[in-house]
């Protein structure tokens, strides 16, 4: 048996994310359902974030294991032969049985598109939440530091997750004004279910004065989902990168 | 009655082209719908380039009269309300009588994207050409400039056209090396149809080395179709803009 490891890029737009389910079209059951058909036996696909229904990835990483032999090219191009052309395996490498695309990974990195331009491009209107009305970006900013660092964030995910720890190390979360957008880079040791949606949320009603960022810190205390902001629409949420 | 002059952008994948259709969803078709139901009264909408099937444009530009006293904002807003998120109405203008989107237009860019690496990045597929395998692009610019100039490009036009002023001033084709793509950048007075594909199907072949740039001045010679290369596919082509 070998272990693979590979890159994974997907328009999450035509699928129920990445969780293999009985029905509904999934990244994880798309690669499952491949890998399984050119091993000839049933593969266990692991994968780094479980990124919700609509939800992009361009540095998704999965892995698995492999009874037939294969060159990791040669293993890129069967996959992407019987996939769809908005799921592709962007590199495939060779990797040590220990290596576990979820339980391995260090980082995270999403990005999250707020689009502010009056008229949505019908280039990206895929990839980005539109929102028209003006942000306050200093306070959002203000907010930001606010969420950095590590904290219980139970008021950020859904109230019936199964996740008992839920503490996480948010590294970064940066605020980009940009050319009819603003972006949001949140990079942590990990994130829980709706975590980066539920901080953009947060940071919009910040943004346009509903709260305050001087009150976004206390959010953190009595682990209450209903003091967090609604979370923002999936679409505009893109999974960059994941490091081990 | 006002004469408007509205830019128009369009991921062209689902329509079957500019030209409105009996049967078959179309950008003029979708555009003559919503203003003739906005102005209550049938609108007749003029297209500067009538981009075929899977082409798509990100500065198309249109021009009709209405009855109604529009804002612009407000039409613009209004169209697009109506209108599939793969169309947007960018920019709406009152301009004088006299100004037809077709008729005054002076000149026309076109882009054609050629992807060169191996995998096609799922956020890219719907506007590029994949090609796999090497181009020479020193013979292809050399090839190019064999085209540039006016020219009578009956050789790269569909046998059965009926205009019969087939010479048009190509002022620029531009070969451009980007990062996993060729750009072509093709800007002229006028396009025939399948114009731009013909001479991408033609610099390809000659970029693959399947024929000379030094025999390419010569497709023009007695004006046969069968001379020119094949048409490349439709998705890779983009209007970029129209100038007047």
């Amino acid at each position: 048996m070998q272990n693979f490891k590979i890159t994974v890029q997907y328009d999450g737009t035509n699928y129920h994310g990445w969780q293999i389910q009985l029905n509904g079209r999934t990244i994880q059951g798309e690669l499952t359902r491949v890998l399984s058909m050119l091993d000839h036996r049933p593969v266990t696909v692991h994968g780094a974030g479980r990124t919700d229904a609509g939800v992009h990835a361009e540095g998704q990483i999965a892995s698995f294991l492999l009874a037939r032999p294969f060159e990791t090219r040669e293993l890129r191009d069967a996959i992407n032969g019987n996939l769809d052309r908005d799921i592709r395996v962007v590199a495939v490498e060779r990797v040590a049985d220990e290596f576990n695309a979820r339980l391995s990974a260090k980082q995270k990195t999403y990005r999250y598109r707020i689009w502010t331009a009056d008229v949505v491009s019908p280039f990206v209107y895929r990839y980005v939440h539109a929102y028209r009305g003006s942000l306050d970006l200093e306070e959002m900013r203000c907010a930001a530091t606010a969420l950095v660092g590590a904290h219980d964030f139970s008021a950020f995910t859904v109230a019936d997750s199964e996740i008992q720890d839920r503490v996480r190390r948010l590294f970064r979360l940066d605020i980009e004004d940009a050319t009819n957008e603003i972006l949001i880079l949140a990079e942590a040791d990990g994130f829980l279910r709706y975590m980066v949606r539920t901080i953009v949320g947060t940071l919009i009603e910040v943004g346009r004065g509903k709260r305050t960022a001087a009150g976004v810190g206390d959010i953190f205390e009595n682990r209450n989902r209903s003091k967090a902001g609604p979370s923002a629409p999936a679409n505009g949420l893109t999974l960059v990168r994941v490091d081990y």
